[in-house]
């Protein structure tokens, strides 16, 4: 029997409980997220366009500060550097990816450790990397929350993470190995893959490629976890992991959409919401 | 035909490669060391003082700052401060372990990260992390001077390290993994240890637990690197590998003692010096 992540649905619940705990709260100011949006990325404007209204409907106070595509690096480190002093702000994010004449790891390192919500600053990879994470990248924080809803155990399981970047792969890794997994992570030139990702008792996989991942990938009884969003030829919405033909093999999985996609949104609203309260806890 | 690396032979070669360019260097201060030993722990007392004899013979200038075991957390944070801004000291060390008193973490934290030649604050690891390193863990570091002399190929080999310490098993597989191998992290509570061990191109063990590791764990010509240092029942040192038993199966092996151990000190020594440059050039 399968039983498919209701990614969307344990998203709306998380969003509803954070909404009311931040009504019910004391906090001084409401919890406070600016988006720095460089240029007209298509897609990117979608999703701010998304986190705003996450938002909004939350509760959190947020502000989209579009910028012109030609804006110089300087000018968007002083940009970044008046949110980090500014106590309306509890949470900054840079939507990226940003303009080639950006130096995108500079920028992402001159936020504020505290207000970084995407959780992408050297010194929170590094926290999350001891075992002591205090923001954590929102698409893996909100798999172990999907894993924890539905009862799933990790301890001395075997995870493979398919797919090391730095904001899905490899902090993944570190959140399955805290809690005592055995972890794999697989990319590109790996070899026999196919083999490789049939150990896993829990797969995730986060490559970018539409429907990737097909029953010779998978052992039966396997837990899924698909990262991806891919536009098939017909514009359609599809996951890294060929949904049809792989769900009837697996304990569990989360489909695209409704799965991985919502979380990742919430999280960084719990994260906006946390990073609050530390900031005025500290004051 | 099985090689054994001579970890030794290497060490001693880039110790004399490093007096070498200190010699000739034209730096304004020689390269600085201060290691901070608290306590009287006999085993920390040999390591500072190999450190101490090895720095000497570079051209390092070393200090070892002995507090008593008493001291408190306030005062060996004050030591820290006084450190970080200290020009004559471009590398700081505190051995460990520390009395159980005193935070462990909160002391490393307290460290400049530019003079973190072990490589253990949040913001190296997570520099680490993002496959930018600037100061790497020194034992992880070392292996990797090692697989290179002997030209051993990283990419797509599958990789298994035993032991998820932050000091060297998380580090060294995420110095793998930039290397593009495929890497699994497996530990105390990983279960068919043996048959996962037995997939490794390259096995990196570090558990402390002396001859832990027999054949049942190794490939046949596999590469096995040997992080232990464990005392036997008659007081000799061991690694955490049954060197005899394994040795013949493998395509190339790191014996203990004369492996790994001569390459963690001499890496500290390359550390210091790096950050004695950076740091003059950024004055």
């Amino acid at each position: 029997m399968t039983t498919i992540i209701d990614g969307k649905r344990l998203a709306d619940r998380l969003q509803n409980e954070l909404k009311e705990q931040i009504a019910n709260d004391s906090l001084r100011t409401p919890p406070g997220l600016v988006v720095l949006l460089v240029g007209e990325n298509a897609a990117s404007q979608t999703y701010v366009r998304n986190k705003e209204l996450a938002a909004k409907r939350i509760g959190i106070h947020s502000k989209v500060d579009r910028l012109p595509a030609a804006i110089s690096e300087k000018a968007l480190l002083e940009r970044i550097t008046q949110y980090n002093v500014d106590p309306a702000f509890h949470g900054i994010l840079v939507q990226l990816p940003l303009p080639k004449h950006i130096d995108e790891e500079k920028i992402l390192n001159a936020i504020s450790p505290e207000k970084d919500v995407d959780g992408f600053h050297p010194l929170n990879l590094g926290k999350l990397f001891l075992g002591k994470p205090e923001m954590i990248p929102c698409t893996p924080y909100g798999i172990m929350k999907m894993l924890d809803e539905y009862h799933i155990q990790l301890e001395g399981k075997k995870v493979v993470v398919i797919g090391r970047s730095n904001i899905v792969g490899k902090p993944m890794a570190q959140l399955v190995l805290a809690r005592h997994a055995t972890v794999t992570i697989a990319h590109s030139r790996t070899k026999h893959l196919a083999e490789l990702a049939k150990t896993a008792d829990i797969l995730v996989v986060a490559i970018g490629r539409g429907k990737f991942i097909t029953k010779e990938y998978v052992k039966p009884g396997a837990v899924v976890i698909d990262v991806g969003m891919n536009r098939d030829e017909n514009g359609k919405l599809v996951g890294d992991v060929d949904f049809e033909e792989v769900a009837p093999l697996t304990s569990y999985i989360t489909p695209v959409p409704k799965g991985v996609g919502p979380m990742t949104i919430t999280m960084l609203m719990i994260q906006t919401y946390e990073a609050a309260k530390r900031q005025e806890n500290a004051r």
